[in-house]
């Protein structure tokens, strides 16, 4: 039996990056047998250049078929003139609504090689190994919304934050369950001294947590997590939190884990789940073979690891991404005096190799 | 004329950083001869037990008929089981909506002498210069809400965010009359691709922007500015946004600054302005004598120049908290080898003896 992957390239490096991803999961193919399959999608600008959509029917029921998505960026200024529905950030939103991925993983871990490329301090960054767990499907992003109407003789917009109970003790069930398989401990991240739906969000959590005796659990305000962020990062395990808070804190967890070109991302579903980078498609630098893969390669791990539960190929291609850090090559985001430079295709031949 | 100073204490170190920054006003008062009269009300959890509220109509009252407000913190653990109605936060909240605060201004300059107190590494932190223009009396905090309701078989709350377009102006305006008195550079930050609120508020932004040609204006979505924060401070000089963005970003930028003991803030009112430290009430050190006045020391020369306009008396308390500062005196917060270590009340008198 064979794995169906589907592929989604998507805008500017995002071609140059899931090329590369697909060529390290070949070599882990190889090694381990797994049966790989891949067949691509457009989605994004790309899409809508060629089908007048974003996000056309076809490659939602392609993803929904697949074992797996490996999903690249989107997005460009040259939509940026583009119909709000029709640019290609409602790619990203379309399928994470199409495919019900329900929570986005972001871990931030932070090699010693690389220590020295956050922006914090190395004390305050050494050790650092965190993932937070975003809900992704619900809050403020998927609630109705009013781009314009007169209230009290003014024109006002708005947008409706909400969470339900079910979808809170979702979220929760998966963080604390994440939290077992790691150090233990989940941090959930509201802003229950001002908003309604964080006390509803405190309270379902409080309550799941009481089926994780052997985990630890604390609560802090979204605003104190962003300084804790930025002082402590050491502290964290699991974080948990909604759809908002966890878009802002997961990017800035990214920034201080050092260069974002290295960093994976899960978007895990009922059916099927989506891996991708977390960086954009940097359309300043597409085309040029400098991208560096390495975010997308161990997305690609993670797609292996998770989804088709192929342990020891995800953890040989993670190791092999080690390894060629640690032999001191480096694309030109992370490159400095003393490291070997390589462009795109060169490091994932090193990569490949390795695993 | 005299000047009426309402000070509100509030709770945990509130007491001793207002005592110390009434002193220091008390030393520029005979300096300067600006005719200070101050009197005392209670907010917060110290009003809630005399009381039963956080928040007595004699407090507003007082500060309504203030020329400014000097506020020092509220909050603590000791309340933690009261009504959330009633918890010591529902004074600033109550205060800022009761006073008509529609501005909160937070500046962060890190002074070179306390480059090293940032997380951050000191080529990035070395000549940070920024203010953040914060909504404070709209958005999210005081939109609609329900605690609980029915909603498709499921238990839900929710929170509506919302900003109209006079809102955006009002806060827009002063964020660029302030850039035009700095750098001249406003950065509007919202999540534009997401919120029709935020939309809302970026095209109300770029309207307000035709009239200050001289001020160049950008916009960020609020996930890359949390990062943009912790990776190259020195962009900004202005950034605009809205109470929920602006709470988030503002602590984070905080932290970046180095010791939050330091930084002041002021709350903007059409009639009254209200001045207070950024940092909470510390109930775990309160009464040892050893908390940080200097953000609130800091904010009464806010209080000076904003709602005074007395410039020469709040650049002469600056210009003395630089020099204690740069003599090598630190609270026990700031100490390090090398340094004088001070408490409250001698770093108290030693910037006033300097003003
Ligand atoms: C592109 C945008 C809609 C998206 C989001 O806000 O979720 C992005 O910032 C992300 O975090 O994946
Ligand atoms: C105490 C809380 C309600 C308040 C806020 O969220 O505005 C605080 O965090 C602040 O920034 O002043």
């Amino acid at each position: 039996m064979a794995y169906k992957i589907t592929v989604i390239p998507g805008d500017g490096i995002g071609q140059e990056i899931t090329d590369s991803a697909v060529e390290v999961l070949k070599a882990a193919d190889k090694k381990f047998n797994l049966g790989l399959e891949f067949d691509y999608h457009d989605a994004g600008g790309t899409a809508y250049d060629k089908f007048g959509t974003p996000l056309p029917q076809e490659t939602i029921d392609a993803c929904k078929a697949a074992d797996g998505v490996l999903f690249g960026a989107v997005g460009g200024d040259k939509w940026d003139k583009v119909d709000p529905a029709k640019r290609p950030e409602k790619a990203i939103l379309g399928l994470r609504k199409a495919l019900g991925l329900y929570a986005n993983l972001r871990p931030v871990k932070v090699a010693d090689a690389l220590v020295e490329y956050s922006p914090l301090k190395p004390e305050l960054v050494k050790g650092v190994d965190l993932v937070i767990v975003r809900e992704l499907i619900g809050g403020i992003y998927f609630g109705e919304k009013c781009e314009s109407e007169q209230h009290n003789g003014a024109e006002r917009a708005w947008d409706l934050e909400n969470y339900s109970v079910p979808e809170v003790e979702r979220i929760a069930n998966l963080a604390f369950e994440t939290a077992k398989l790691r150090r233990g401990k989940v941090t959930s991240v509201d802003k229950s001294n001002v908003l309604a739906t964080s006390r509803l969000w405190r309270r379902t959590v409080a309550k799941v947590a009481e089926n994780y005796p052997e985990v630890e659990c604390n609560n802090l305000y979204v605003d104190n997590c962003a300084m804790q962020i930025a002082v402590n990062p050491t502290q964290f395990d699991v974080i948990v939190t909604g759809n908002l808070f966890g878009d802002i804190l997961s990017d800035e967890a990214a920034v201080v884990g050092g260069s974002i070109g290295m960093l994976p991302s899960a978007s895990i579903g009922e059916c099927t789940s989506l891996y991708e980078p977390i960086h954009g498609s940097a359309p300043d630098i597409a085309g040029q073979g400098i991208a560096n893969p390495i975010g997308t390669i161990l997305s690609a791990a993670m797609l292996l690891r998770y989804s088709l539960h192929e342990e020891a190929a995800a953890d040989a291609i993670e190791a092999a991404v080690d390894k060629a850090l640690g032999e001191g090559y480096r694309t030109p985001d992370l490159w400095k005096e003393g490291f070997t430079k390589v462009n795109t295709s060169e490091i994932t031949k090193i990569i490949s190799e390795r695993v």
